[in-house]
């Protein structure tokens, strides 16, 4: 029989939207009131919204932070939910734990971080406790991430003691996110300190097959803490970040006892039976490093417990479509646009940014336009049509000869043209076709192109890269053609036209900028290269890696030598969600200037 | 009298260059010789170059400069140089100092990193010792930077031990770069271990002013160390960081011993006279925490020293217009580059890049394109013709009306283009046109926006913006006044002709996309932007302290919108070399989608 019926709120924050993210947690503390919770959790930095990056070291968004949490206490309790003890992320000062309300600046160099001083001013990513109108606790998280996206200890100061809030008799330790993936700290202190509920709110950015990883760990640390473990995970895109919600809670024994959706807001709520020790009390107190806050000391009589959500797992490869939707969706709107232009060449990629793009902001945020040159097939302009007419996107025809025609000509005296100089103009033309209707009628533009172009560099810069946000930028080719087939069979399923015409996804890829090209006249077959990449880009093999997983050495020493020499092309692309473990992008920072060759390694 | 004569390689290395950098070394080891010194060094990383980002994370590149350092010290020797102790910088697996030579990995999980486990392979910043054809000693950097532009936990492990060389009798310490910024750790334990001389191994950016920081900081630290220090530094440009050379000795009393040249490669030699301690021995090696190797423990018998040199110091523009040039031309070459190519419009921004290109690379290795359109004044093409005459650069012209036209005609059926769209058409044109002829001619097209500029947006992505290198992308309008003027006082006072035209100074700065346009027009004016700029962009400080400061509440809300409002332009310009203490890019690290306003603060 429960003794504590827990909510966990999966939301959706703005970076930054200090006022409306504060509202996203009194809509869940109401619905948490009206379900009989005991206790309300909302994720890691949800006040401020999350990462905020460089944000955390401006004094002004520190004290803006400030002042949110002690209004959030107040309002909650004004709203009705002052009984309610809630969890939230923000950002606060450095406080010394010992003190907890009375917040004070630790004097500059006093303290550790990375074997430095701790600079002035330099915040925390903290956990504060709300509990009848006032900030009751607060945790700062220990475990700052440096490593793929995460650059926490830049702007982070590290925190030290572990936070324990007794609610209705039952002792909930907290951690934030890098803290469980971590051995050590907060997850052995809560065992310790014989804490009977650890309760972590993150901010965990989706990859492909993390949810599995997450499980697993999750299970392994609720073994480690002796306690069921609640992981509340942030939902929602933030630039080139995807939260996939998917919040957990787990028992002693791993067993799964609730799981929130995936990429939607949800209010999961579930009662936990737990084995409380009636004999805790203060001696526990003295446990070292650890500051213990009695909320309510009364346990609740045990009661019926109502069932607990068990989202369903998305497929494998719908679960990268919804991120993509989400992140593309999130971008738009969050930056404050309601729609977006991209060309539309009759391929697969600009087919699928298109089909994405309506998904996330309907068919009337969504203008496609077809631009097609002197070398563009009949086939391919009429597989644009095709798309325009399945989707009922907003479609438009510029056709493009007339522009490339008048550089050609104004160039003639100047300049010698080469064949690349061509092929490029045209994509340059395009490019700017698209930001001319942007900059007329305010879409975002959207860039088409694929993480493995992107990769090898076969795309034109200010051409067809051009574009403020960019959806399958960690999507690997044959990773494009398995969403548009898993589109098209998902629409069918529902009894809708398939959106992606057929031979979008079945014709030989070609970027069309001179008669009879294809993608495979240079590169390698897409199947072959996405793997060579998938062990170069994300798993950082050096050459004789590559080698040993029997790729051969031509095809590396060529793949290899394009990937390196796009770095300077990759600076200048727009963000895009990242799905997979190394993204494009600040996953993976390498210089543009090095004579660096994998050739000259051993 | 002096007991040892220190020489310090001061060069110019390259990212990923293994085998080029070691030459570099090779050649200043051979000159060392030859001028009867007892100790070398070179810079941080000059084996792999620095910073070489996440290259550090692939195995291959630790196992190539493990490689490299062992095969320096066999060259070395092969040279005739192997009785000289020669210190550099190289990268290498976390060892284990007490084994120094026998190297081995630290199992996964053991040490400690930020408060994470050690990932495994990944690699410390180290100093090692060579000679006698033989890898002798080690040292890891302690103080791992992730500030500014520095990411340095993200990719290595810390040290832990100090370690001292005995050489002629002296012992000397070695730290590099962060760890002489840092209190505690290396300067504290030298004055233990009882050191005669911290010599300090740098890769130190380029900063306006942060020569007189660093020569206050290295004789404090001297003082702290209680014996002379040397502090050598790198120089050249690596993407968007310059390193100005610079280095230093001072004594135990804070002189100035030496100086080497800024911005330039020097062997600076300097004799040193040193309170040798006759009687430190092997009781000293029991100092806990400091690993000691006795290279040669006769002392020099005290001879006469020969002249210290004694750099010149740059004036205060001279100084940015060198790291600019050294920014530039080194960007240009290490990419394989020869020739780079940009719009003149007349006015100073294009003229001051387009003379630092001759500076850089010669007139034959620059081409200005100018680019008139209908809004273009008569005035503007005379004085890109008259920049290309005093500086002789390659010179063309290219209207662009009729690619301009070509657009409007193309675009009538389907946008009804607004007056920006119109502005931005024109600048498309112009970036389009030159990534034609760097297409066809392989030139490296430059940007030529400023920093002003950048900060409130005013530049037309894809357009004015298109370019791999941007000279002035960290240099305010009012800074490219003070350079342009300084540059032509220079050109006067040497009998050249002043390469600048005096019309482009003196004119009010326009982008001439309409009639009449001129900045003024919507911005304030410049002398009170870039002030404003320097405390927001620069010092980070929010509303309250704007208004502090002094600035009005409307200039000021103004200015940040359009600040925070341009940041996804600013991820999709090229590097440009840092010369303030927060240049844009990874100095500066904010979210694209952000709804704080600094409006919303107190």
């Amino acid at each position: 029989m429960p003794q504590l019926r827990l909510a966990l709120a999966q939301v959706n924050p703005t970076v930054g939207d200090l006022a409306g993210n504060a509202r996203l947690v009194r809509e869940r503390a109401r619905e948490a009131v009206a379900t009989g919770a005991h206790l309300l959790a909302a994720p890691e930095m949800v006040l401020t919204g999350y990462p905020v990056e460089d944000l955390a070291l401006r004094s002004s968004f520190v004290e803006a932070s400030r002042d949110a949490v002690v209004a959030l206490a107040r309002d909650l309790a004004e709203d009705g939910a002052g009984d309610l003890p809630v969890v939230v992320g923000y950002l606060d000062r450095v406080v010394d734990a010992a003190t907890q309300l009375d917040t004070t600046d630790l004097p500059e160099g006093e303290g550790e971080h990375g074997g430095t001083a701790v600079p002035k001013g330099m915040p925390q990513n903290c956990a504060a406790v709300l509990h009848q109108g006032r900030v009751v606790a607060r945790y700062a998280k220990h475990h700052l991430p440096t490593y793929g996206v995460f650059d926490e200890f830049r702007v982070f100061v590290p925190g030290r003691d572990l936070a324990v809030v007794r609610v209705r008799g039952v002792d909930v330790a907290l951690a934030i996110c890098e803290d469980l993936w971590q051995d050590g700290g907060p997850v052995a202190k809560t065992r310790e300190a014989g804490a009977e509920l650890l309760l972590v709110i993150n901010g965990s950015p989706y990859e492909r097959d993390k949810d599995d990883t997450r499980l697993a760990l999750v299970r392994r640390r609720a073994a480690e803490a002796g306690c069921p473990l609640a992981y509340l995970n942030t939902v929602g895109g933030q630039d080139d970040l995807v939260f996939d919600g998917d919040s957990l809670v787990v028992g002693a024994d791993g067993a799964v006892l609730a799981r929130g959706p995936q990429f939607a807001q949800a209010l999961v709520v579930v009662d936990l039976d737990l084995a409380v020790d009636p004999s805790h009390d203060e001696p526990a107190d003295a446990v070292p490093g650890v500051v213990r806050t009695v909320l309510s000391a009364d346990p609740v009589p045990a009661y019926d417990p109502r069932p607990a959500p068990q989202a369903d797992r998305l497929g494998e490869v719908e679960e990268v479509w919804a991120a993509l939707v989400t992140g593309l969706g999130d971008y738009v709107r969050k930056n404050g646009f309601s729609r977006v232009a991209l060309g539309l060449s009759g391929g697969i990629d600009s087919a699928v940014v298109a089909v994405l793009g309506v998904d996330a902001l309907g068919p009337q945020g969504v203008t496609g336009v077809s631009l097609p040159s002197s070398y563009s097939s009949e086939h391919s302009r009429d597989d644009a049509a095709d798309l325009a007419q399945r989707t009922g996107l907003d479609y438009r025809v510029v056709p493009i000869a007339p522009m490339v025609d008048a550089f050609t000509a104004g160039l003639a005296s100047s300049v010698q043209l080469t064949g690349v100089a061509e092929e490029n103009l045209q994509a340059r033309v395009r490019g700017t076709t698209l930001m001319a209707l942007s900059n007329s009628e305010g879409h975002l533009v959207l860039a088409t192109s694929n993480k493995s172009e992107l990769a090898v560099g076969y795309s034109t810069l200010y051409g067809d890269s051009v574009g403020g946000f960019a959806p399958l930028k960690d999507v690997p080719k044959m990773l494009v053609w398995e969403l548009a087939r898993w589109r098209n069979a998902a629409a069918a399923e529902r009894g809708e036209t398939p959106p992606v015409p057929e031979a979008s996804i079945t014709k030989a890829p070609s970027a069309e900028l001179r008669p009879g090209q294809t993608d495979q006249d240079s590169l390698p077959p897409y199947e072959l290269l996405d793997d060579l990449l998938e062990h170069y880009v994300v798993g950082a093999q050096g050459r004789s890696e590559l080698l040993a997983a029997g790729f051969d050495a031509t095809t590396v020493d060529d793949v290899v030598r394009l990937v390196d020499r796009a770095e300077w092309k990759r600076r200048q692309f727009a963000p895009g969600p990242k799905i997979s473990a190394i993204a494009f992008g600040r996953d993976r920072r390498l210089p543009i200037t090095t004579h660096w060759r994998e050739e000259q390694s051993r």
